[in-house]
């Protein structure tokens, strides 16, 4: 049988209306989680789903649910879904369109009359993007056992309301426990957010991996001193300490195989004075890698170089692990289904590695996993002009139909 | 004839008397510039100098002016004083006691019944720090030409109260013109907030000359972009390229002759997110040189740094020059009356050039003027822990008794 094709017009549609919420100024979206425009793309996306007759499931962590029934009671769902949060600057694409995505999945069997074996849940999950919430992934990764409920529920914000509290005002404190559901497959379909697919013109990424992670904080102290007085070789600056380090740790990314990316995003000058020395600096360093030894190795370095500099210049140093994603491999026969599909719509494929965490690397961890990647411009993505071109999205989406509907088996 | 000795103990016991106004729990003072710890610290000053029967003279930006007579009604006055403020985190020495150690002068020569010819005006600039009100040495720069006066008086702190406003809070918005004033000479008794006296054993610094400064914003701009996704061939990284300016700069200092000492102690790196590419770099330079000819050769050597490593990395620069303060050649008769005066008195005494600006700086486009520094602990100031010791305390104080009533002279 030959799958039907999505509607492209009506999935930019909704795209396009769903960015209305809290779209800024410069073109981009600001919804941060469990805010007021969290909860109205959350409201907008449960009418829809209610609009396509699925039924609106929320859990504890107010992670959605939205199924399309299946015709045996007892199959186990296809789940296929991403985030509607966004960063403080985000885009209109970064998680809403795999959101959007498996919604029209769901439109598109409705306007088919097609009825699967298994039911297929279209999921929200809860704070992914970690800008508000300091916990990436957070609904997904409870969902797979890999964070602790009450810890995340208990989390603040910058202004100290909390995760707990912050649901129950949006009124998205689900009645369903999180997790402990049996899973047929997961799908998820998502902006590459890089610029390989781009640069290889290619419009489908077949996700093989995702790096894994580890974050630290590198706290540098040195003595503050009088910026007119105290002789160059007499000083301790902990700046010029930490400046030395980002250059060397920059410097290994840029030889070290296999490629990693490692970046110092977070630098905390003190005491920020013109004309004080520097007696502190901290920075954090993201340092990713497609595998767990290189990211042993990395880790060695790292801690290698900055330890060598503090000492050739007389300064403390403390470094500390805040955060460690292990590298994923997706489900082999979910990458062999986002493949084949590609090729059966021909569609120009490769396979890729995602360089940023998803909902679905947690998943992975107790369901078969699979994630879809789609161009977007220039690679620029967690930013206002962040884009996907119309026939991208359709691309994806249909890959993403074809697999969805391949696992929920058709009656 | 032999010169009287000051009162080592009644000066040591006014500097900690002065310090226990806005003393901070590490054993400094936090004493900004018009706030009520520095009206605290004006009236305490005012009340000693009255019990002293000095008479007191406000002018029109704050600075106090309280003279001891002298027999010729028309010969222009000596003067010496500090500043009363201090750093947020600042110590109990730097500042105060150029003033007290005038009032001890004045002091002294009542004990002694001893009257001089030329008046002696022992003075409190306003704001010499620069810490509240964006512009160091305000007071004597005004008095002495170098900064204009509406200027200054609109200047607002980062809360939005102007000088002006806080001038006449405080009720020191005097009837006095600020400058305009004929003088004999001006001696600046300070810790020298660096460790040269210290490391020579020295107890009397000769203040030759004071460094000039150029201080400059550098503004890079890349591209932001996603921590993860972004392979590092493909960045455009703000910080990386701070970074590098920052350690080519700092190299340039350590090799650069004559020794120049140069910091970057405030570094904006946005948008300050872990898992973003920095987009954007802000960091200050402060360039202190004891010679015109090395600042303009250094200014050419930075931007030539900065836009060399911002052209290399596909970064935009701007820099922007926010300070310049010219260097300063102290007067040579007010040089040899210290050096002399060092001698007299056995103290361990040698040339030494200023590091920091000061209000004696400023004056000296306007009048003979001279510098005695004393050591301080670790040439540690700007800090709750800055230390002088009492014999330094005494020591320099008593120079600068011997140089003022010498230029003042004796009936």
């Amino acid at each position: 049988m030959i799958y039907p094709t999505i509607q492209s017009e009506r999935l930019w549609r909704s795209l396009m209306e769903m960015a209305e919420i809290g779209q800024t100024s410069g073109g981009g979206v600001c919804r941060l989680a469990l805010t007021d425009e969290d909860l109205a793309a959350r409201e907008l996306f449960v009418k829809w789903c209610e609009d396509a007759r699925l039924t609106i499931r929320v859990d504890e962590l107010g992670n959605i649910f939205a199924r399309r029934a299946g015709s045996d009671l007892y199959a186990p769902p296809v789940m296929t879904g991403s985030h509607l949060d966004t960063q403080p600057l985000g885009g209109r694409f970064d998680g809403v369109y795999g959101v959007l995505a498996g919604l029209e999945v769901a439109r598109t069997l409705n306007d088919a009359k097609i009825e699967t074996t298994h039911p297929i849940d279209v999921v929200v999950w809860t704070n992914e993007e970690g800008s508000r919430f300091p916990a990436g992934c957070m609904g997904s990764a409870v969902f797979a056992g890999q964070r602790d409920l009450d810890v995340m529920l208990n989390l603040t914000d910058a202004d100290g309301y909390s995760v707990k509290d912050e649901l129950k005002r949006i009124g998205f404190d689900g009645p369903e426990k999180c997790g402990n559901v049996s899973i047929k497959a997961l799908y998820e379909a998502h902006i590459e957010q890089g610029p390989i697919l781009e640069n290889a013109s290619k419009t489908i990424g077949v996700v093989m991996s995702a790096q894994g992670l580890r974050c630290f904080w590198v706290h540098v102290s040195g003595i503050e001193g009088h910026a007119g007085t105290l002789p160059m070789d007499k000083r301790r600056d902990a700046f010029q300490g930490a400046a030395r380090m980002a250059v060397a740790i920059d410097n290994l990314a840029n030889t070290f195989v296999p490629h990693p990316v490692i970046t110092i995003g977070v630098v905390n000058v003190g005491p920020g004075s013109r004309s004080t020395i520097p007696g502190t600096t901290s920075f954090m360093i993201d340092c990713r890698c497609p595998d767990e030894q290189g990211l042993n190795e990395l880790e060695d370095e790292i801690k290698i170089i900055c330890k060598g500099i503090a000492k050739t210049r007389g300064l403390e140093i403390n470094i500390e692990m805040i955060s460690k994603i292990t590298p994923i491999t997706f489900n082999k026969d979910c990458i062999n289904s986002i493949r084949n599909a590609a090729e059966k719509r021909k569609l120009e494929h490769q396979d890729i590695s995602s360089g940023a965490g998803h909902d679905a690397c947690h998943v992975s961890f107790i369901a078969p996993v699979g994630m879809i990647f789609i161009p977007c411009e220039h690679g620029i993505s967690h930013n206002e002009t962040e884009y996907a071109s119309p026939s991208d999205i359709t691309a994806g989406a249909q890959v993403l139909f074809d697999v969805v509907v391949g696992a929920a088996k058709l009656e």
